[in-house]
């Protein structure tokens, strides 16, 4: 059934054994029949109940697909600061080859230690891309486990160690009750001056007040923001006024043929389900990803 | 002896052996005794006059040092297109989140075929960032020499079979006599409908009016330029008000550390000239480069 369709007859909502997309809180009173729940999202945070964690429900995600666009997005943000590319539009629209002094501004990665925060398949992907560009990359997860390309891994333990090396963090981590405010006043404060701070994973997982503080006060060179606390970041909300806030609104993951490829992963399952195998992609709802 | 011992005392010129910077073409014919060139750029076609190219002097380069900035600087321009940074700049502005529809216009480097056009060091390095980002990379050059992380060289007789898979092209061509235009109207209409081409390289390897008409034609998705013909762009050429044209004013080989990068090679250099090896980075005066 489609949304429409259970919109014009809600009784079928009871009949339901899997839905694709999402079920708001009161559809899923209403969906005493849900056995399974694919998402087309990486992130969860917004589904993961108190209800659905304690029904048998299974949930499964579309992780995986977010791993180029958003490694591309946020090398695409930090590269933007690095080469003053925002200032080089500023001064293309006055139609002058001189103005800005650009030398006095520009840096290199190469050479730059790149952190890691949230080591899953994005984060895989943005290691691999740092290397690359001969960046040192470490990186933090809960396990530490060794991920190919981060020469060091580190736990939420030592995170002030990680985050004193860090010239760039990208956050990728997921919204849990663990990592809810995981980047606060001590955390942004252990970065080395002059570090720049890439979110694209949730806005809430950085304490938003320290983070405007350590702009402003010049700590940070820049913040890039594919999300933002709260969000969508409201009109006449300081972050916007920030000068060294970079600010996409939540777009990092998109790409074309997103849902192409968020389709051929619910097809899979789909398969899978039918078959009565295991599902790829099973989110922990303890965990929350 | 410093530039400003010179200038105080004009009759040292004959004296000169080595000189590490430059010399115009007037300071050349008085320094009669010249036998060494090393400049700090990689870009040599300001400093190779007739009169040079006949005379027993030698040029090096400080070829190598470019590699990295430059590819950040290629990397971070095209990415600002894909991903709609320039947009969401202007969209910040507004202090507004939602506005411009970034979904219908990002798209993704990963799956694109992406040329390098000139595969010296800088080419190289772009290479193996753009197979980090998932990208197939193909290459020309004349001698079609195969390159790490290249797929498949090409060379200028088969140029526009080149031009005619790249869905980015990053031209990084030194300026000369082979290489002047080796982009025209031709090449651009070989390139797909959508493509990006990106010159860190040399303007006038662009034929440059061929060039404005395939952006303001939307044959090209965007021009994002390091260097343009002629060059400085003056106040008021047209090439500034073309929307889809990214104009940086030539600094993308400039990084902190520049100049301590490039006396290193003069020191080596010096070294070697002193105990009368062969220099590194020099330059064929016929080829240009």
């Amino acid at each position: 059934v489609t949304p429409d369709e259970l919109k014009a007859r809600p009784e079928l909502m009871e009949r339901l054994e899997i839905v694709y997309g999402g079920l708001k809180p009161e559809e899923l009173k209403q969906a005493t029949g849900l056995r399974w729940l694919q998402v087309s999202s990486a992130g969860v945070n917004r589904w993961i109940t108190d209800e659905l964690r304690e029904r048998d429900v299974l949930i499964t995600n579309a992780s995986g697909i977010h791993a180029q666009p958003i490694t591309e997005h946020m090398f695409g943000m930090l590269l933007q600061v690095t080469r003053c590319l925002r200032e080089a539009n500023q001064q293309q629209e006055k139609g002058l080859w001189r103005g800005y002094d650009f030398n006095a501004h520009i840096d290199m990665l190469a050479g730059k230690t790149l952190g890691i925060l949230g080591a899953g398949a994005i984060g895989a992907h943005a290691a691999k891309v740092g290397a690359a560009f001969e960046m040192t990359v470490i990186g933090l997860s809960r396990s530490g486990k060794p991920v190919p390309f981060i020469e060091r891994m580190y736990t939420p333990e030592t995170r002030l160690e990680f985050f004193s090396r860090c010239d760039v963090v990208m956050n990728v981590l997921p919204l849990t009750s663990k990592t809810r405010q995981f980047m606060g006043g001590r955390e942004l404060a252990s970065l080395p001056k002059g570090a720049i701070v890439i979110n694209a994973g949730r806005g809430e997982t950085i304490d938003s007040e320290a983070l405007m503080e350590s702009l402003t006060s010049g700590h940070l060179r820049a913040a890039c923001l594919d999300v933002t606390d709260p969000e969508p970041l409201p009109e006449g909300h300081p972050l916007w006024e920030i000068p060294n806030a970079y600010i996409t609104p939540h777009y990092s993951g998109g790409h074309p043929g997103y849902m192409k490829r968020a389709n051929a992963i619910f097809l899979d399952n789909l398969n899978r389900y039918l078959n009565g195998e295991e599902l790829r992609n099973v989110v922990d709802k303890t965990e929350g990803y």
